[in-house]
């Protein structure tokens, strides 16, 4: 059973990390094509929220690795 | 038995976090590239919302921890 | 089968508190981007809207939690 | 099979009264932003509704509870 | 069995009411801060709106703790 | 399997009277905001309108408590 | 396994009814208070329509009725 | 096993005929509400257009009564 | 396991035609009630596009019947 | 096993071919209506466009009646 | 289990050509009502597409027909 | 259970190209149909698409028929 | 069991490529044909996408292909 | 029961990395056709996006690859 507890949680995880990341990137190209003088300011916030989104799902991947060993 | 609520729960939890941080953060992004000198408070405005967003998924994500352990 | 049950709980208390975080704070930086004079008003008003949500939620995380252990 | 009762009425009430209130308050923010000579007004409106929306989700958390114990 | 019937029961009604409860108060609060002069007939519509919308709900929760019991 | 039968009939006919009232109780709202002088005759057909809904939901929870029973 | 097959006959015939309905009495009011002078052709095209959409659900609530028994 | 699929053939029909019904009848009554001149050609065509839809529907219940007897 | 796989067939064949037969009525009453001097010839369309899409569930109609005797 | 596998290629080919048809032939009348000089070139292309879109389904059907037999 | 997967393999793949051919067809229809010059390229193509379209389809018969025998 | 992966594989295979191939296509058409004289190129890069979209859902039938044998 | 993990996993890979390549291609077709002076860039640009895209599905049909073997 | 693990993560994995990627990509190539100036920056911004968005179902990828062997 443990190894589709694994599945569940990584697949839901990457589905979760591309979901948020899509749309806060696509956002920001969309916002910097508009605005391209203000690329460096909305490019480090994209970074920051990438990693803000990518917390959670990260330790969801860790979970499924240490179910999986 | 034990894995796949772990799994579950973890998924959803990622999945959670990640759709409600997306909304924040690409809203938050397009606001600024449309008022620049309101950018300081938005950001910290986002930093707030983050953080109140990411408060339950990380109680779900320990919970999904103590099902493993 | 306990373990489920916490799972399904932890799992669906999370996408609930942030699908409700995400749409009343996302709305609150859209209105605050606008209206820049009422910022303090409305994010207030944000807190106890994030409050409010969170209630529930947070009884069914520590349902989950007495259902773990 | 108890378990699992409790988990799926916890978590489904969980998204009810976060879908409910998520649509209240910012719906309520929406509004305050665009007429804030109104605020008090709407404001203990919201107060009524979301107390009327968590009426029937916090008798569904209790029903979670009886099963739980 | 008799705890899942009354866990889905339970579960469902209250995502009902919450549905509809936040789709008319919300409406309620969108049509009071478009006309102010309206909002005593249009609240008290709003109290029977929300008694109408819980009947059915109430019911079955009523027969999710016949359930329990 | 008799609880599983009610539930499922309980908790569909409390979504279904919900979802069709909220729709034409908002509506009602709506109109009567737009048109103040109708409202005497809005709000007797909105009267009969949830009279007409709610007659086969109440029957599906009449099944749902003979079932029960 | 009658009791199961009873409760999703009775819970999607109300869903179906409820859907239908709600539809046609909400774009009912929406008709008449645009055009007040047509109500009472409204009004009775309304009973017919609701008339018609509830044949089939009846009879698939009498199903339900005959599992039951 | 019978039971069930008299239910979800039962059901089925019911959410197909409510669901064709309901956008025939609410689009006749705007169409009427907007060109009252043409309310018996409309009218008309609108019986025969329930009575086209409801034909599959009610050989799926009778099929449904079959399978119950 | 024979009821089951005709309620199934006979379920989705309804839902088919209703899905079908709806869209075409309600555009065909639609599009007469802008231009009445064609109706003649759109409501021949409708019928000729009622007997094409009704084809193929009446044969999945006929396979249901088939299972159940 | 043999019957649930006809009914759910038969229905499901019933809801692809109504899908198709259903678009293809509401569209057809749509654009009748706007320019009727060109009725009978639509017309034929929508015949050509029905038994194009009903090719696959029919095969399907076929199928479904070799499960049965 | 193998009518099963046949089942499976012709529903999908008969819903898979309908929803594609449905709309590249109702596409070419809508575009020749405006450009009635350019019919015949259209026409052509649209030709070409639905082949294209159910090339897989078509494969995905073959299999659920091997599946069959 | 080799034939369910089978029926799943070659089903999806099936929706995948022909959700892909449907919207490159209809897009094709519409751009042809607004600018005739870039016909060649559009139609060019029309199979190119169609190609590069099959590639996926091409290798997926194979191991449908790799599991049927 | 290792055949069905097989199917869902090339089914899935196969719908995903399906999807980004259908919406990458659909795009740039829409682009060059309003701005056909840059139809090189955009469609260099859109074979570096569709590599992009293609890059995890194909492992995941490489996963099901050791899968079935 | 490895396999259906390894299945679900390498198919949702896949899934997730092309609908992040199908948005950052077709929302780059749009943004392209509006401002050729920009293409050099949202070119390498594009790349960025892909590689964050490819990061979680990568390593989802590699525990579907751990579950394999």
């Amino acid at each position: 059973m443990k190894e589709i507890g694994a599945g569940i949680a990584a697949g839901l995880a990457a589905l979760a990390a591309s979901y948020g990341n899509g749309h806060v990137i696509s956002k920001t190209i969309e916002s910097i094509a508009r605005q391209p003088e203000m690329s460096s300011k909305l490019q480090s916030l994209m970074f920051i929220g990438v990693g803000l989104i990518e917390a959670v799902p990260i330790i969801a991947i860790i979970i499924a690795l240490i179910l999986v060993f």
